[in-house]
């Protein structure tokens, strides 16, 4: 028997794809146990010069009613017409593994559902940090644990942007800038450094996590936008690195508290050496303690990689539903409010404030401390507008 | 219906196990999709105070011969009995779980081999990295990857010696003295300081990777025993941290090279700011290019953690082998000898050497450097002995 499947979409991501399966397809056909093979690429575009060019259709339904294809997987990224398109396939019992993060973030639950209702799988191992497994080793290595939080490095782009200003003194405007001539960032930017990117990669985990459909309306997000060199230089002598840490936290009132925010992070934190490009997700369980997952959150052949993995998971299958999946939430009373947001602060406050603490750097732009005790996040943006802060962030240890 | 379990051995890991499982029994019992419960729990010794003492049994026929037991969690280590009890069950069908290190390393493949041939399940995630996730992920996830390399830090004790040494410039032997206090090395502390356990670990994972059985005997292995304090600052200086990396590297032959040396590892590496107890697998792929698992390697919840992890996996299973499987080796000419491993090296010379060369660091004990150019481990051995080097030690960048 040989497992066929189809690749949607011949982007960057698809035809990552396409060049990786056919790069190490007996390797891949030994983990999977079976034969395997593409049979379509669907593209509206024409690529007349590709090896696999008798593979490509324009037309959904070649795929959709073809009951040979028994697994898709879904490369066009945006939430239509991919959300129609998977969902018909799953209906169809055919298994779909995306690297879609806005279509797993806007539409997890209602997939996963039709995925159950139809006895096949969904997979979104690549939506969530590129190369990086962490849906699984989430889902199933750690299901022994209480995961009382989790906090990741979850978008390549600003992780590189932040790393220049620290490296290299550039200017955010800079950073940015050769962010774009590197084909880091795109010419909007914006999903990246508002941080609307990290906000949806969070979404997923804290869905994953704790079991109800988190939507990214729901989350405080907040970018690397107003992040000075200054901040970076100062939280660099007091021992920490600015990273934009998105992170959801399990409340003892039972709630969620998932959001977004430049954060300084701790030398002693692992998480403190992730640079460039690159993404991490740290995990706390009762269990484990603290684990790391480390690695590309973009790119062509580590986000193919991740969804290749995905499929092979697919071909292996008998069928049978695994429980990777969470419910809708009919409403958001189960997220906690940022206010509530605990940690020690960054603040930045005028040159000519009196501050009577230890620690505290003067420079030319003010000066930088930490506080010694928690706030509340509420509290924290009471007292930057008591004081004049001229900025201010969490802190994570 | 409910999935009864057993664990064998009542020591750390499995009376960790025990706890764990009663805390998080209800979400544990949502991620298997079934009700589950502890039957045995086997010790030779009496736990009159446990709550579970109802539990216990000295008889391992007990377990063997009770068909309501599917699942077993090994917790004994060691070879023997182990061997003999994991086979057992095995050959009865009933899945194995285990954190047993040595026993894998040593019958790893016999066990996975019963294992198919009675439809059950041997898993083994605890046996490296504790809690990290790391054998399903390197099996799973990354199943579409050309693993050109995979380097870990792989255990805590040394790893903990040596950041001793760099924090707070402890002598070995102190170090050593201070993780026996603290209970992180055994009276007997041969297998860690010498290697012997990271030996053992990275033997599973070439195994996994690669797909024949290596035994530890074919490894070359070095352990910390021999790093002097002058020789963590000097590389410091340089810009590296002296690591004990276990690592496997594929090479254009086709064969495989795995060995454990102390390790001069690049501050652009993430691996070097793995501190403390802590461990960390680092994996090469032509997809992900790298990624890194990291946690704490040891330990009781965290090990008990993934043998729970791995305990789930087999309630769920529908005796379906998975195959995260190797086969036995008939003789060790797939392994490339030390001889042939490729870097840059460190070298320390007495302080009367000619060294004509940038970026070496001349102090008390000698002048140290790192070669410009790679060589293999035979020619820096050559090297070594030519030049009457006081160490010499390769390079991970």
């Amino acid at each position: 028997m040989s497992v066929k499947f189809a690749v949607l979409g011949h982007g960057v991501v698809g035809s990552g794809v396409v060049e990786l399966f056919y790069k190490n397809k007996k390797s891949i056909e030994k983990r999977a146990g079976t034969e395997m093979d593409i049979k379509y690429i669907l593209d509206l575009r024409d690529f007349p010069d590709s090896p696999y060019k008798d593979k490509f259709t324009k037309d959904f339904n070649d795929i959709l009613n073809d009951d040979e294809v028994t697994s898709v997987a879904e490369c066009m990224g945006g939430v239509e017409p991919a959300f129609t398109f998977v969902k018909a396939c799953l209906e169809k019992g055919k298994s779909v593994s995306t690297s879609n993060k806005e279509l797993v973030a806007e539409k997890g639950d209602i997939l996963l559902q039709t995925a159950k209702e139809h006895n096949c799988n969904f997979f979104f191992e690549a939506s969530v940090g590129g190369a990086i497994p962490i849906i699984r080793p989430l889902h199933r290595c750690l299901a022994a644990n209480d995961i009382t939080k989790v906090a990741g490095i979850l978008n390549g782009t600003t992780n590189f942007i932040l790393t220049k200003m620290y490296n290299d003194n550039m200017p955010f405007a800079d950073a940015l800038k050769l962010a774009q001539e590197l084909g880091y960032a795109e010419k909007d930017p914006t999903a990246d450094i508002e941080g609307h990117d990290a906000c949806r990669k969070i979404c997923i985990i804290s869905s994953l996590v704790y079991g109800k459909h988190v939507y990214p309306k729901s989350v405080y997000t907040k970018g690397i936008t107003q992040v000075e060199l200054c901040d970076v230089e100062a939280a660099d002598v007091l021992g920490y690195a600015i990273k934009l840490v998105a992170s959801v936290t399990k409340l003892d009132n039972g709630k969620i508290l998932p959001c977004v925010m430049p954060t300084l992070v701790s030398y002693d934190n692992i998480m403190a050496g992730v640079n460039d490009v690159f993404n991490a997700v740290l995990v706390y369980g009762d269990g484990v303690d603290q684990t790391m997952f480390y690695g590309r959150g973009a790119g062509k052949l580590p986000t193919a990689s991740a969804v290749l993995g995905d499929v092979i998971e697919t071909a292996k299958g008998t069928g049978t539903v695994l429980s990777q999946t969470w419910e809708s939430a009919s409403d958001d009373s189960f997220i906690e409010n940022v206010d509530s947001y605990t940690s020690r602060w960054y603040f930045r406050v005028p040159a000519d404030t009196e501050v009577d603490l230890g620690g505290t750097y003067s420079h030319d732009d003010g000066i930088s401390y930490v506080t010694d005790e928690e706030m509340t996040f509420a509290q924290a943006k009471a007292k930057a507008d008591e004081i004049g802060a001229l900025a201010f962030m969490p802190v994570l240890e």
